[in-house]
């Protein structure tokens, strides 16, 4: 069932911390998080491990933080939107970067003093959150966290029960029309094909990253273009990859896609070729694009500056390339021939109510 | 007349230095060379400046010490192939990656102490060259250098004269069929030509990956892709630089088209698109790689070793890329459509007569 956890050996990466490469090693993420769950009535959850603490689904109580360039929140951000959530859950966006410390919320309400602070939780910085309910926490800050806005103290930062559970416990505040992301027909099917995601093409892209010596990179760049292709194969007859319809599975490919070439191709050394050069992936990674909840969620300002400039150990100029062009994500992509219903029996999300929730102008394919 | 001199202010990048991003800095070639030319019967030079001290032209003399990876000595490597210069000139070629001192003859015979020496010169590196005519010498140890081998001392490092000298001053040893590289009656318009590539692509890509400043960065940026916007369009349809003849122009541009998707896209920044996505660019430098002096003279894993393994100060790791995939080299261009008569009224080289002077296998694009 539980497709995304494993040991934990080594801090994260979409958490804070200093140094990400560690000669002569490969990478392996730390999957140890704070495993709390939020469900409807506080009850054992519908799918996955039953947490010792257990919260109870409410609007209005908890706020999502995220940071639009971090590929796991991207999840969040996305699966709150298409469902709908926006009215049940507030979400609170952090700047791109941040310091061994914390992700900072740098775009906040500067106070009396200036400093950007979280306009609901009154925090600068979201460890303060960790804090607020483990004095000493000891791991990375990672996003995307849930915080109990009462308490102001963080919930929990497991990511894939994240989704899974707005999929499955916060059906009562659902939108009118909202898809079913994860449906109990398919969901064998979707652990597996979510567990290669996650091992091999999300997590992938970080292991060539981040390898410690010319082996490790040059084995995680053949494991990854390997899943790539095999995935690239499954697209070609189907529209999405559980069949007609987008569910999580394609949210979990398409943060990292979306990061490929902007990123991944140089600032991770993924460069067999390009997205762009791989053409079932790419008419697939656009027809998402182009989906209301994907590309209107996809931040590639934030995007680029937070891996160029975060990992200095890879990039220590910390310059942040001026390329590629993405205009390209626009162009027609075809699939509509393969068919398909996107949504399903449910409809696509409208446009984002928020202001302070969409992509700045400039920051997307535009 | 002269196209690539200017003002030296920095140590030069195919020499060994330590550091190659200066903080807040624009990057700025070091152009102050050993300018020592090779003349017949050390009269004055057919073209450009008269320096100091000349010597003569003399088969079975001098030694031309090129590294595979080096786009600059990889010009020279062309220049001397194209015209059938093996014969008279012989060649040493360096490993791909040097240290602060100097390149080294990695690829030369161990001797009894088991350290790899020039099998000629009997130096293990090319500094004990420079030593040799000056012992203090306080620059940078570059290639494409000329050795005189009775005294074992370099004559000259000054490369923009070493080929052009090459065309015009040792003509008595050209093979039969030899093209004619800097033609009289082009050479006005050719050294414009020459210097915007110089200026503005072979010297713009090192702009772009050595800025000191996100604002250096992007500026060297535009400057560059607009320089090979420019180029593009003349290329359109013209088959060569000067039109149906390839010219020392053609070998000017190539040497960096070859290395720009292997390397500089990646590892300079230099990413609004590959080369391959540039379809004029792309299939003239095609042409030009399907062509006998060209590809075969390419050497993909010394070029990416030397970037990736040398530039410590923007790749720290150390890891060189395992992509991109480089047999579309090999696939059509087309341009024979423009028609033209690539080497005049000359022939094609023959095959690469020496063993060692053969791209290893694996090496180039197959």
């Amino acid at each position: 069932m539980t497709t995304e956890t494993s040991t934990p050996e080594q801090q994260d990466e979409h958490s804070t911390k200093g140094a990400y490469v560690e000669g002569g090693k490969e990478f392996n993420r730390d999957m140890n998080y704070i495993p709390d769950r939020i469900t409807r009535d506080a009850a054992p959850p519908q799918v996955g491990p039953t947490p010792e603490k257990l919260w109870p689904v409410e609007a209005d109580r908890y706020r999502l933080v995220v940071a639009w360039a971090c590929p796991w929140a991207n999840r969040a951000i996305i699966v709150r939107r298409l469902l709908g959530l926006e009215n049940a859950i507030s979400m609170a966006i952090a700047g791109p970067t941040h310091d061994k410390r914390s992700w900072t919320f740098d775009n906040g309400d500067p106070g009396a003093d200036g400093v950007p602070r979280d306009p609901v939780l009154g925090y600068e910085r979201l460890q303060e959150a960790y804090f607020a309910r483990y004095p000493d926490y000891p791991r990375g800050i990672t996003v995307p966290a849930i915080v109990d806005v009462p308490t102001k103290s963080v919930v929990t930062n497991d990511f894939p029960w994240i989704t899974l559970d707005f999929s499955t416990e916060w059906t009562q505040f659902h939108r009118d029309g909202a898809p079913d992301l994860y449906p109990e027909k398919l969901r064998d099917e979707m652990d597996e094909v979510m567990k290669l995601i996650f091992t091999e093409i999300n997590n992938g892209v970080y292991r060539s990253g981040f390898a410690g010596s010319q082996e490790a990179y040059e084995a995680a760049y053949d494991r990854l273009f390997a899943a790539l292709d095999k995935i690239s194969e499954r697209l070609e007859t189907r529209r999405y990859l559980m069949g007609d319809t987008i569910t999580e599975a394609d949210v979990r490919l398409f943060t990292t896609l979306a990061r490929f070439d902007p990123v991944y191709h140089g600032h991770f050394k993924t460069n067999r070729s390009k997205l762009s050069e791989m053409p079932t992936l790419w008419a697939y990674a656009r027809d998402l694009f182009q989906t209301p909840g994907f590309g209107d969620t996809t931040n590639f300002v934030d995007i680029k500056r937070h891996y160029y400039e975060v990992h200095t150990d890879i990039n220590p100029t910390g310059i942040v390339p001026k390329g590629p062009d993405l205009s390209n994500w626009l162009t027609p992509h075809h699939r509509e021939q393969l068919g398909g219903r996107p949504f399903g029996d449910g409809t696509p999300p409208g446009p984002i109510e928020r202001a302070d929730e969409r992509v700045p102008a400039g920051a997307g394919a535009e």
